[in-house]
C-alpha cells in the first residue's frame, strides 16, 4: 500500500467534509443556537487535518485495487467520527458512541436513531443529521472524483469501492465527467423534489431536509411522527414517488438525458424494481384495507411503506408494526431485496439477486446438459463470470455477518424478532425494524456492544462488504 | 428421459417399502391393536404396484443424470404417499395430508409432528412412524444399491441425487460394496445404542425406536414429554452421544475400520464440527446455569439440545422455548448449520459452509491480487470449480426458497418467530422450533397451505433442493 498516496486521499475527504459542515455552521449562526461552538471545532480541525494531510500528495503512483478498498473503508470511518462531533460536543447526545451511531446511520443513508425525542436538537443539528444522508447517498468519493482531477485508473478504483452494486458502467469513458453527471442528476431531482413539497404546503426547511433524507434514501425526519406528522396525502404521494425515483439506477436518468428510451424499455432490473413495488402494494393494501376504510387509503399507506421499505428509506407514515404478520413479513422481505444497482439505496440490490437466480437456473440446466455452453443473461448481455463470483461470494458474506450480527445482538436478551429486524434494518440501510424498534421505537436501549455491531452492519450494508472487511486483511496493509 | 428404466427403479423402490411395512404388520398382528387392516392394504398394494412396475426393466441403456435426479425425487414422494396410508386407513390421523405430512417428515428425519398426543398411537403406527426415520436417514435409494446389482454410472447418479453434501465420495470403488458398507455401519452404530439405552434402562421396545430415530437424526419420540420422559442423566448422554456420532460422515467410520486414524486427525469437517458442539454448548451451559443449579446439570441439558439441533434430530429433554434469547438465537444459528456431509443429519453441512467461506476469503485476497492463482482447500485437497459452483447455488437456492416459504406461511397470520422457525426446522430437517412449534408445541394449527409449503421444504431439504427442483422442470421430463 502507498500509505503517502492514501492519506493525501483521506486528507481531502476531511477537508470536503470540513467544508459542508460550514452550512450548519453558518445555520447556527443565523438561528442563535448553542451548537456554534461545535460545528466551529469540528469544522476548523477537519479542514486543519485534511489541508495538512493532502499535502503529503504524490501524483505520479498510482492507486491499486486494494488501496481503493481501504481508502473507501477509512474514509467511511473518518468522516463518522469527525461527523459525530457536533452531536456530542453540543451536548445534545451524550456518549460519544451514540453520536457516532446516529453519523453511521445517517451517513449510510440507515435512518436508525438512538434519540428518543428528535424535535428537542436545534435546527443546525438537524440540518447536519440529514445532510449526512445526502452526502453518504451518492457518496463522498463519487464527489471528490466530480471536483479533483485524479487518473482514469486511480479513479476507477475508488468508484468501484464506493459505488453499490454487482457492477460499476462509467456513464461517458471520462471518470471525472461520469461523477460530475451522477451530482449533477443528483441535485436536480433533490431540487425538483424540494418544489413539490413546497407545493404540496410543507415548510421551506423541512421540505429541503426531507428532500435530502428522500434523495440519499435515507430516512431520517424532523419530527418524532416521521412524514406521518405533516398528514398530507399529497406530500406522503410526492415521497413516495421521489423515493422510487431515487432506488432506480441513475444510469437511467442519464439515458433520459440522451433520449435512449429503447435501452430503458429493454432494462430488466427496472422492470423487476417496479413489478416488485406494485406486487408489494397491491397485497399489503388488500391486507390493511379493513383497518383505513377506502382503497384509496389503504393503497396510499402500503405503497408509501413498501417505497419506503425497498429503496430502504425508512421514513413512516404508518406504524408497520402493528400491521398483520402476513404485511410484515412482506415488508421484511423487502428490506433484503433492496434498491437498483447504481441508485442511492441499499440492499442486496434486485440486479444482484437477479444474477443469483439466474445462475442458479443455469447451474439447475447444466446438470440436465453438463456439456452445453451456457450464459447468464441481462437485459440481452452475458453477465462475466467474476460478477458472477462476486455476487455469490457477497451472499455468502452476506449471510455469515448477518448470523454473527444477531447472535451478538441476543447477548441483550430483547425478543428475536428485534434482534432479526434490527441487523436487516441497519445491514439493508433502512433504519426501522419491527417490534422494539418499529417506527415508533428506536436503537437507544441496546447496549454499547450492540451498537459498535450495528455501526459495522450499516457500513458493511453501505459499502457492499469489501472495502470493510479489507481493513480487517493484514495484507492489505502491506507497503 | 427413458420412462421404461425409470418407472422399474420406481417400482423396485416401491416393492422395497412394502416388503419393509411387514415389520410393523407383524407387531400389529402381534399386539392385536386395529391397524392389521391398514398396514395389509398399505403393505399388499405396495408390492404389487412395485411388482408390476418393475417388470418394465430394460438393462440396456443406462441411467443419466437428470434420470437420477428425477427418480430420486419420484421415489421419495411415492413412498410418503404410500408410507402415510398406515396412518389414514387406521383412522388415527383424520386428514390424509396431515399423514403425508407426518411421513414426510418422518422419512427425511425431520420429526416435525401433526399429532397432539402421540401415546395415543399403537405400538405397529409408533414403531412405523420412528421406522420411517431410520429408512430415510441412510436413503432408500442406497438401500437398493445395496441390494440390487446396477451398472456403476448408474449406481453413482442414484448415489450422488440422494446422499447429502457438497460432494460424494465413494469408499470402494464398486458404488455396490460402498451402500453395503455405509449400511453395515448404519445397523451397527443402530445396534450399539440400543444396547447402551437397554443398559440404562429403557424398555426394550422403546429403545428400539428411539435408536432409530437418533440414527436417523429424526427425533419423533413416542412420548409426548420426548426424551425428557425418561428423566434419566444415563439415557440423555447415550442418546447426546449418539445423535453425535450419526451427524458425522460415515466415511471416517469406515477409515476407523481400516485403521487409518491419520486421515481422521486430518479431516477439517469433523474438527469443525466438534468445535461448534463443545463451544455452543459451553455458552448455552454457562447462560442457563442459573435455571439448572449445577454445572452437571446445565452442561447435560445444554449438551443435549445442541446436539439434537446441530445434528437436527429434534429430541428434547428441556423446553428451550423458554430459555433466553441468547441460548435460542444460538440453538437457532445451529439449526441452519447442520451436521457433516455424508452423515444422516439435514441442514446445511458443515463442509458447504466451510466451502463457502473458504472460497469467499479467496475471493477477497483476489482483489488484492488479480493475477494470483489460488485455490479453495479442504482436508488439504483443492476443491473443484463445480464443487464450489454448486455449493453457490445451494445457498442461493437455499435462501430463496426459505422466504417464499416464509411469506406463504404468514397467510395463517402466526407470529413471526413461529413462521420462520417451522421454515427452519422443516428445511433443516430438524422438527421442533420455537414459539408455537416448540419442544411442546407442534404443527398441526397451520392451514393445508402451509402444511403443503412445509411438506416441500422437508423433501427439498433432505434431497438438498435440486433433484426436488427438477421435478419442475419441464425440459427434464422430455424422452
Amino acid at each position: 500500500m502507498n500509505y503517502r498516496n492514501v492519506l493525501s486521499i483521506l486528507g481531502t475527504v476531511l477537508l470536503a467534509e470540513g467544508i459542508l459542515l460550514i452550512i450548519p455552521l453558518l445555520i447556527s449562526l443565523g438561528t442563535g443556537d448553542d451548537c456554534l461552538i461545535a460545528f466551529s471545532i469540528t469544522s476548523l480541525s477537519a479542514v486543519v487535518i485534511g489541508l495538512s494531510l493532502s499535502m503529503f500528495i504524490k501524483k505520479t503512483t498510482d492507486l491499486t485495487a486494494k488501496d481503493g478498498f481501504i481508502i473507501c473503508g477509512i474514509s467511511w470511518i473518518l468522516l463518522s467520527l469527525f461527523g459525530a462531533l457536533p452531536f456530542y460536543l453540543s451536548g445534545y447526545i451524550k456518549s460519544y458512541i451514540d453520536a457516532v451511531f446516529e453519523t453511521v446511520s445517517g451517513l449510510t443513508t440507515t435512518g436508525a436513531s438512538i434519540l428518543t425525542d428528535i424535535e428537542l436538537l436545534p435546527k443546525s443539528l438537524l440540518f447536519w443529521r440529514s445532510f449526512t444522508h445526502w452526502i453518504g447517498g451518492m457518496g463522498v468519493l463519487v464527489f471528490i472524483l466530480a471536483v479533483l482531477p485524479l487518473s482514469q485508473s486511480r479513479a476507477m478504483h475508488l468508484m468501484k469501492a464506493e459505488v453499490p452494486g454487482p457492477k460499476v458502467g462509467k456513464l461517458v469513458s471520462k471518470i471525472r465527467f461520469t461523477a460530475q453527471i451522477l451530482y449533477a442528476i443528483y441535485i436536480a431531482l433533490t431540487i425538483i423534489e424540494v418544489i413539490f413539497l413546497l407545493i404540496g404546503g410543507m415548510p421551506f426547511f423541512d421540505s429541503v431536509v426531507n428532500s435530502f433524507a428522500t434523495a440519499g434514501t435515507g430516512g431520517f425526519a424532523i419530527k418524532n411522527a416521521s412524514i406521518a406528522a405533516y398528514d398530507s396525502a399529497f406530500t406522503d404521494g410526492v415521497i413516495t414517488v421521489f423515493m422510487i425515483l431515487f432506488g432506480i439506477n441513475f444510469n437511467i436518468y442519464y439515458l433520459i438525458l440522451l433520449g435512449d428510451i429503447k435501452s430503458i424499455l429493454k432494462n430488466r432490473e427496472l422492470h423487476v424494481y417496479i413489478g416488485i413495488i406494485v406486487l408489494a402494494t397491491v397485497l399489503i393494501a388488500f391486507d390493511i384495507y379493513n383497518s383505513y376504510g377506502s382503497v384509496g387509503e389503504a393503497i396510499r399507506y402500503s405503497s408509501f411503506q413498501v417505497a419506503s421499505v425497498i429503496t430502504t428509506t425508512g421514513f413512516a407514515t404508518a406504524d408497520f408494526n402493528l400491521w398483520s404478520n402476513f404485511s410484515k413479513t412482506i415488508l421484511v422481505t423487502l428490506m433484503f431485496i433492496g434498491s437498483c444497482a447504481g441508485s442511492t439505496g441499499g440492499g442486496i440490490k434486485v440486479s444482484r439477486i437477479m444474477i443469483l437466480i439466474r445462475n442458479s437456473i443455469r447451474e439447475i440446466k447444466r446438470m440436465i446438459m453438463p456439456r452445453a455452453v451456457m450464459s447468464v443473461k441481462i437485459d440481452g448481455k452475458a453477465v462475466d463470470n467474476d460478477t458472477i463470483a462476486g455476487a455469490h461470494s457477497y451472499l455468502c458474506l452476506y449471510v455469515l455477518i448477518f448470523f454473527a450480527s444477531v447472535i451478538v445482538l441476543s447477548i441483550d436478551n430483547f425478543d428475536l424478532t428485534t434482534n432479526f429486524t434490527s441487523v436487516a434494518a441497519c445491514f439493508n440501510n433502512i433504519g426501522p425494524g419491527l417490534s422494539m424498534v418499529g417506527p415508533s421505537g428506536n436503537y437507544s436501549a441496546f447496549n454499547v456492544l450492540s451498537k459498535i455491531v450495528l455501526i459495522f452492519d450499516m457500513l458493511a450494508g453501505r459499502l457492499e462488504i469489501f472495502p470493510v472487511l479489507m481493513l480487517f486483511n493484514i495484507s492489505a496493509w502491506k507497503k
